[in-house]
């Protein structure tokens, strides 16, 4: 057996529904418990996966990347196959690339894009009800567009942040990085998509930036659905953001509406 | 207790991945089953809602129309919320209308829009893969495209239904309709839309017609598939239904990909 030990770089998308998030837990169906168990069935390491941060219990990925160092000389296409037949339904390897040694799926993280999902009814079709957060309420889109507006930009985001700190921690950021609060957002945008079922459709939420911090976007959206149901004026984020105050913004939104679409690296030479 | 009925028409929505199709069968999780068993709690009275046709097992439903008499007198947004508390999370009730006493959610059927949802691409999101037929083969939507569109107008369906004579008296129609398979369709479409995960999104089929015979719509799509694929040309489908034979068709496409979107009716007076 070859000693070097290659790195790889592995994209997965999951259906959040049925894991108690990203983070490995003793007793509990985590995504990375379960990826690591598919791993040792196929190569016989056991390994922890590191996953370029964590998602909550409910949240979902598309494009959630991870690496870990393997001993085992696998063809890329073997690897992804061989897990894609020992993990459950509920996650899917999309790529498996090798990655020079020094890539890690966290701390080589440049920026990452969310999307949340707002259905505009009561009543959701169970075909779409896993994925979307459904409001019975009438959402003004505009005003919830100036409020989104708002955030793009560096700012200091105390006030979107899990104000348990022990929930702050799992963040999966390092904890000096935990300090600071401030973020850049290069893109914040709810637009409209067409929907089964209602006849309100969904509005989508994408945000991308240089990184968030625990319950971040879910927050910000709780924080502009308030805005659309004329709870606050667009701009009273910006006060929001200037208390650096939990308690000042909105609700946390449900995490079954929100998707890691996809975190950005630097070009990985081949 | 008012011994004068009440005619019911109720619009459902479910996801069909979690049970037997449509019709009740002993032991087996249904969606009628399902229903009465809910009706019967919620009222105490003992009925098989009838639906505008049966669903296949693993067939979604958007649109769904049930229909049946109740003694119960109770309000409409009482009867759908206290359905949708009985109910699994995988049924939702998405109206509840009174009827007049002659309305039948399959007899008085005037046509029916189905959708199919296929995904380009062997590895598909779980977000959506009940959601969607995920096939591995570059498709091209133009063949498909000219394919669907020779369906359209009255035509003898012979060679799309299921050949199994069992499976046949399935559809849901009276046995004397069984024997013409002459359905018109009216409309025939592929389009693109956009997916998760995908580079390739999806590929939709969206037919309507005035009665659909049993996996008519699943063996059309096989077909289209397979033209998509080059295996036939776009004009076989001609020479497909002048054979009147199911062996001259492609394959049946699997039920996860079908929707059921809304069921017509003439316009039930207030």
């Amino acid at each position: 057996m070859d000693r070097a030990s290659q790195n790889w770089k592995l994209t997965l998308a999951y259906d959040g529904s049925d894991f108690q998030g990203w983070q490995v837990q003793p007793g509990c169906p985590t995504v990375q418990g379960t990826l690591a168990e598919a791993l040792e069935k196929v190569t016989g390491e056991r390994i922890l996966p590191q996953g370029s941060g964590r998602t909550d219990a409910g949240v979902h990925a598309i494009g959630q990347v991870t690496s870990f160092h393997l001993f085992a000389a696998i063809p890329p296409a073997n690897l992804l196959r061989a897990l894609n037949r020992t993990l459950p339904a509920s996650i899917r390897v999309m790529r498996a690339e090798p990655a020079p040694p020094d890539f890690h799926a966290r701390h080589s993280t440049r920026g990452k894009t969310y999307e949340y999902r707002v259905y505009r009814g009561a009543l959701c079709p169970p075909t779409i009800a896993r994925f979307v957060h459904a409001t019975p309420w009438k959402l003004d889109i505009d005003a919830m567009r100036a409020a989104a507006r708002i955030v793009v930009g560096e700012h200091d985001f105390t006030s979107f942040v899990a104000s348990d700190p022990e929930l702050s921690s799992l963040s999966g950021e390092p904890s000096s990085e935990q300090k600071n609060k401030v973020r850049r957002i290069n893109l914040s945008e709810w637009e409209e998509r067409a929907s089964e079922g209602g006849e309100g459709g969904l509005l989508v939420y994408r945000v991308h930036g240089n990184g968030f911090l625990h319950h971040m976007v879910r927050n910000l959206v709780g924080t502009f659905i308030d805005v659309g149901r004329g709870r606050f004026a667009p701009d009273a984020v910006r006060d929001i953001l200037a208390a650096r105050a939990r308690s000042a913004a909105g609700p946390t939104a449900p995490p079954h509406g929100l998707f890691l679409l996809s975190v950005d690296y630097e070009d990985i030479p081949a």
